[in-house]
């Protein structure tokens, strides 16, 4: 919903505090612009207080010689003179009028700008003026620096030349700061006494920002008593065109910015996973100019005057499965400013800080580690953590069996084929080498099952069986039975299929245990889903099978119980933390692993940070009085504070979620679907799901939690293939239907034939049948 | 500096404004403190305008009905009623006084503090009030927020009640977090027209603080008229208990948390590097409470009623290496704000945004990749980013030699011994395996020289040669020659050592060929310092060598040029930007690599992130139209916006940073000691390094940029000896000596055998200076 117009320099007005002489400077920036020859659009989006005094009134008394150039506007206008969100209470109370959402809000101040950017003819300057100070209330109740947020509009900050005024002037900056608000320019009234501006002009700077100090206007009283003509010779003598040029300068410089952006970025990047021989152009270069909630903000060059050169995109990716409550959310910016500010980074050692002791402590108790897990390991992210959680494993499965020189160097790792522990070359030895995801250096440790995988197909869940199960299982088991039956793997241990996993299972091991293969010394799982190896949705009665066969008989693992057969790592990286609607796979699977890794959602979107989690057991496989027989691994940043900060607040925000009315709606939709209560469950719409797989174009279909997976008729299936790509194109040109919601275009994934769409925690359920719709369309036009 | 005392609870108050009640709440505070029968301890640090109107005065007119409790105290008066740096200055031209630094100013109020602790007989209150609002100037200049933080003293801020209110309490409120303060409790005056304390309660209350509305007094023009009768009423009516009891409650819970966090760490944390058997206890736990510049402050519990339970302690691995400008610098406070309020983080394949395009540019254009790199790959750590430089090389060299299949697998690299490149397991595979540092899956591939070192032992600078040298070069190069000459690579590469050198890398590289080793595919150094292998300072000259040898014959390597021979990788992760006091070392040693990582400083120590740079010839060995020849690497943070905007940040004030006073005397001194204009240089002082080297218990020292190394004499030199360790453990004690500086303890590191000392870029000079007194007083009681 950013706006950014050529031909249309915008300019929103906050102010350091109340009466600091915002509409005197705006008028003041109005008339000027008129008297340059152009087009000025002043807008008030909320005026309270009588109409006479109202700001838009003023402006129109004052708009000067070029005044049929002056045009001004007010949204919502209220006659008592309070904060708007009283006086939208007031009027709500006794006028029945409903309190107007944000979301209403900034879409008639989009409206209005739209039309006044097509009604300019030529050059324009369009003045936006809040209410108040930085973080006064606006109608809804929120303040204004979050409610304006989405605009993403350039920032005046008009500076307090008061006594006090030094310290309302910066701390306002900060607050627009915090925001990510680009601030052009700073300008106060001229005060002989204090002297704020010989303060201010220095301090912002050394920061960037031009302070200009202007003279101030006759006293108030001149105006309250009609006398306007004194003000009047103010406006006549205040020289605001050194400010209208460095505005100007500052709107051309941003354009130019934003233009080059393209060709400098394909001249100095090497972006991850990116053909760069496959890069067509400056157009294949998504430029993000800013971000907030589950949209970017997108630069699109336009030869349309009336269109902005910004466009909305959803992140339809969650910007790598990382995003849990939107872009550029003000409670995790807060939680690293608190965090930054109080210790910087402080070195991990032998040392303790709050933020880390809060998160290890949230994980062990609160979270994944409940009932199993000891120890929190902080590293840096997913493939690190999976990097310490093997160093772990291994190193346990060696002192429990004496392994000592050549016998330690040879092990290997269970796990399934298709899976992903990320790019470090340990966590890349974890995993099958097949396909393009290789390097020189790699070199795949260990065995890998071909899993049964779940999915819904022409409206039916389906389980298909690997070759080497399809020909003994039970037909019967590529079933119609529901989802919420796949996944009920308690129920589903004892029917005929677990037995044929079982036997399976067991037999596969035996054999491999004869032939000669590496040891093995660990097993590997990310639970539910295999991410990037294509959003692979594994039967989970496999892979608590699978566990159960590797422990043996004996009790499930628990604190304080030692791990048996092998360690058994899970790594939660992309499914964990309410990515797939739970907060950890071990309850639905019925086992807990001796190891898990968390990352991703784990900071909210914001910043890397990892933790791997190990049981008691684990621990004290290390646990010696020799150093040498330590965990030697440590990463400069360790347990960084901002990271743990923003990870606690992360935290403490989703299990506020999981109570919100989206989850509680969505979780209603699932249960009605399947017939069953307390049944896995999607954000995305159970009918949609099962009306998207039975398209034409789609082979297969599933969701989960946040996920949705679509995999498309394809018959070449591999990493490289475009065909995903190819068919939902459409997605990726913003609309242009009518609608409530602001048009959008959406930025996806694939992943070889597979399309996957995968929202926030807290996405709202009308941009989710947004996307739907979107979707749906985008199949319509290529069947 | 921070300070807190178990009987003496200290609140310092901040105003959302001037003029919001300030003196008037805090009056309420010291009667009710008094009343509940406390010694009540009253500071005005600093106070401006006539006697008659001071705050300390209004205290001591209405101090209640306990008054002798009530002890006031103003440290920094002047009659002039305008902002404190406005008084100093007119102070300071009319009465040729000084202007107060900052450091004099906070330690005033230290000593003033610890007097009222060592003075209060039992439980007791002390408030500290400030002057104006939050980011009001001090007597120096700097504002209130950042001058105050060394004493990280809980807050209380007083809110404004007036129209306009709500947004200048939000303000000041992020302003006072964004320096990591603890916001104890919000007071305002209850206003029933504005009602601002209606808006800010559950607004605080989602964020975790209490907001108290108060009454508000009788108007100022009662106490102007002496009419004080009617003010005494107010204030025996206010019912300030609650508060009194809240802020007691909060006192104690920080007392309670600081005193848990030992025990809770212990049973939470699996600390990096670190062998938990041999943590001898709670004692062990160094609790960082909050940093600030280069010290943390540390909780230690205390039976003495007049010290602080929080000492100072010296950051002396300047946080494992990653500090540059301090601890929680509020410039890259600020700069992570900004990013995240703009950006969050947002996905980066084929996407781009400001800071990290301007990021890469810097790196590219300006940083140590000028002149032969083209390009930036970002990853999150110093690990990770070697990771990416060795899939680079080995691809690179694969494509060149047309290798295929297991040809591909089979390749080692060139390197020295006692190099470390990161704790992931392709990061080890790059270094020789030996002694303790290895993991089951560490395979070392390739081949690694050891070399000839630099060192300063009895005063003189000293080559030590390997064993496969010395008995072969000319027993002159183990020479008195300077430090600079050593460093001085130009001029000694005609130096019959250079030959020497050359012969000897020449032949064995030929030896190697001949044996049947892995084929080596790339050269792998970490120029002029092996850090984490024992801080071993390699002769330079043997680098450039060994480059020289590796390459053959032909032009040096620079943009656009291919590679020759192998690629070359520097890891300047720890040794680059500055570090050593150079950007880069590239130009010392007279040839750039093909590849470099950096890490650590890059985001001036406050969150990971890591820059891979690559040549032209390297990014083209990746480049084509057929996605799995692409660099298949990525991490789901990569090139997040927080952590590039801060490296811009960092980068920028490094830059400010070399030309300052600190860094000029350094390298004058420098000059001076070795007799040679531009040499290379540290901020540790020349004689100081003489002296240490010369010592009974020191086998040797070194010392460039920001890093000093003492290797002590011990027959144990492992990684696992503690001699260093327990030589210097009185560095862990703080001071009781007198000083202008506070006293502190040093957290150091060791390396086996080895202490060093890093500083952050901008440490204090004095700091400096103080920290060698310490090591030498340390080397003294030793010996």
């Amino acid at each position: 919903m950013s706006l950014l117009f050529k031909h249309l320099r915008i300019h929103q007005i906050f102010g350091a505090n109340t009466d600091v002489g915002k509409t005197v400077l705006t008028t003041a920036l109005v008339r000027a612009s008129a008297v340059a020859k152009r087009e000025a659009f002043y807008l008030k989006p909320i005026s309270t207080g009588p109409i006479q005094d109202a700001d838009d009134e003023h402006i129109i008394r004052h708009s000067g010689p070029e005044k049929e150039r002056v045009h001004t506007d007010c949204l919502y206008r209220f006659h008592v003179p309070v904060s708007p969100h009283l006086a939208a209470q007031l009027a709500a109370g006794t006028e029945s009028q409903k309190i107007v959402p944000d979301g209403t809000f900034i879409n008639s101040i989009v409206s209005h700008v739209r039309r006044c950017a097509s009604q300019a003819s030529g050059p324009a300057h369009m003045y936006v003026e809040t209410a108040g100070g930085v973080h006064s209330p606006t109608l809804s109740g929120s303040t204004q620096l979050e409610c304006y947020r989405p605009l993403f509009l350039p920032t005046i900050l008009i500076g307090d030349s008061r006594l006090g005024g030094i310290s309302a002037t910066i701390s306002a900056y900060e607050s627009l700061l915090m925001r990510g608000y680009i601030v052009d320019a700073i300008l106060l009234f001229r005060d002989e006494y204090y002297r704020n501006s010989d303060y201010l002009k220095p301090y912002f700077s050394e920061r960037g920002i031009t302070v200009t100090a202007l003279d101030a206007p006759p006293p108030k009283l001149d105006e309250l008593t009609a006398n306007f003509k004194s003000t009047e010779e103010y406006y006549e003598k205040l020289d605001m065109l050194p400010t209208l040029r460095h505005l100007d300068t500052r709107h051309e410089e941003r354009l130019a910015q934003l233009a080059s952006m393209p060709r400098r970025s394909l001249d100095a990047f090497w972006w991850p996973f990116v053909q760069h021989g496959l890069v067509k152009g400056e157009g294949d270069v998504t430029v993000i100019d800013s971000a907030s909630s589950d949209f970017f903000s997108v630069y699109k060059a336009q030869d349309t005057q009336a269109v902005s050169h910004l466009e909305s995109q959803l992140d339809g990716s969650a910007s790598w499965w990382t995003q849990a409550l939107g872009h550029a959310h003000p409670a995790l910016t807060l939680a690293a400013a608190r965090a930054s500010g109080r210790y910087g980074h402080v070195m991990f050692p032998q040392a303790t800080h709050a933020p880390a002791l809060e998160l290890a402590e949230r994980l062990l108790h609160d979270g994944p580690g409940k009932g199993w897990a000891s120890r929190v390991f902080f590293s840096d992210d997913g493939s690190t953590g999976m990097e310490i959680a093997l160093k772990m494993a291994l190193r346990a499965f060696s002192v429990r069996e004496s392994l000592e020189g050549t016998d330690r160097k040879a092990l290997g790792v269970l796990g399934l084929r298709g899976s992903y522990h990320g790019d470090t070359i340990g966590a890349m030895d974890a995993c099958a080498e097949e396909g393009v995801y290789t390097c020189e250096w790699h070199n795949a440790k260990g065995y890998w099952f071909d899993p049964p995988t779940v999915s819904i197909q022409q409206g039916r869940p389906v389980i298909t069986l690997p070759a080497a199960l399809a020909p003994t299982a039970p037909s019967d088991l590529v079933s119609s039975e529901s989802i919420s039956w796949v996944y009920d793997v308690a129920r589903r241990l004892d029917t005929p299929l677990a037995d044929e996993y079982r036997a399976y299972i067991t037999k596969t091991l035996r054999n491999l245990e004869s032939s000669g293969a590496p040891r093995l010394a660990a097993l590997v799982l990310e639970p539910l889903v295999m991410g990037a190896g294509g959003m692979i949705f594994v039967d989970p009665l496999f892979q608590r099978v699978l566990v159960d066969v590797v422990r043996g008989p004996g009790p499930a693992s628990a604190l304080d119980t030692p791990w048996r057969g092998l360690p058994v790592i899970f790594d939660e990286v992309f499914v964990g933390l309410y990515r797939l609607g739970m907060q950890s796979t071990i309850p639905l699977l019925g086992v807990a692993p001796d190891i898990s890794v968390h990352a991703k959602i784990l900071t909210g979107g914001l910043v890397p940070l990892a933790a791997t989690l190990a049981s008691d057991a684990i621990f004290r496989a290390f646990y010696s009085t020799n150093k040498a027989e330590a965990l030697l691994h440590g990463h400069s940043y360790t347990a960084h504070a901002l990271g743990c900060e923003v990870a606690n607040e992360t935290l403490r925000l989703v299990e506020q979620e999981r109570h919100s009315e989206a989850w509680v709606a969505a979780q209603a939709r699932w249960e009605v679907a399947s017939g069953t209560p307390n049944t896995v469950w999607s954000l995305w719409d159970p009918d949609f799901v099962q009306t998207v797989s039975c398209a034409d174009t789609v082979a297969e279909v599933m969701a989960l939690g946040t996920v949705l997976s679509i995999k498309v008729k394809d018959s070449d299936a591999g990493y490289v293939s475009q065909s995903a790509q190819t068919l939902l194109q459409t997605l990726k040109i913003a609309g242009t239907e009518a609608s409530e919601l602001p048009q959008f275009s959406i930025h996806f994934r694939t992943l070889g034939n597979v399309a996957y769409f995968m929202t926030s925690l807290n996405t709202a359920p009308e941009t989710i049948r947004s996307i739907e719709d979107k979707i749906w369309r985008a199949l319509q036009k290529s069947s």
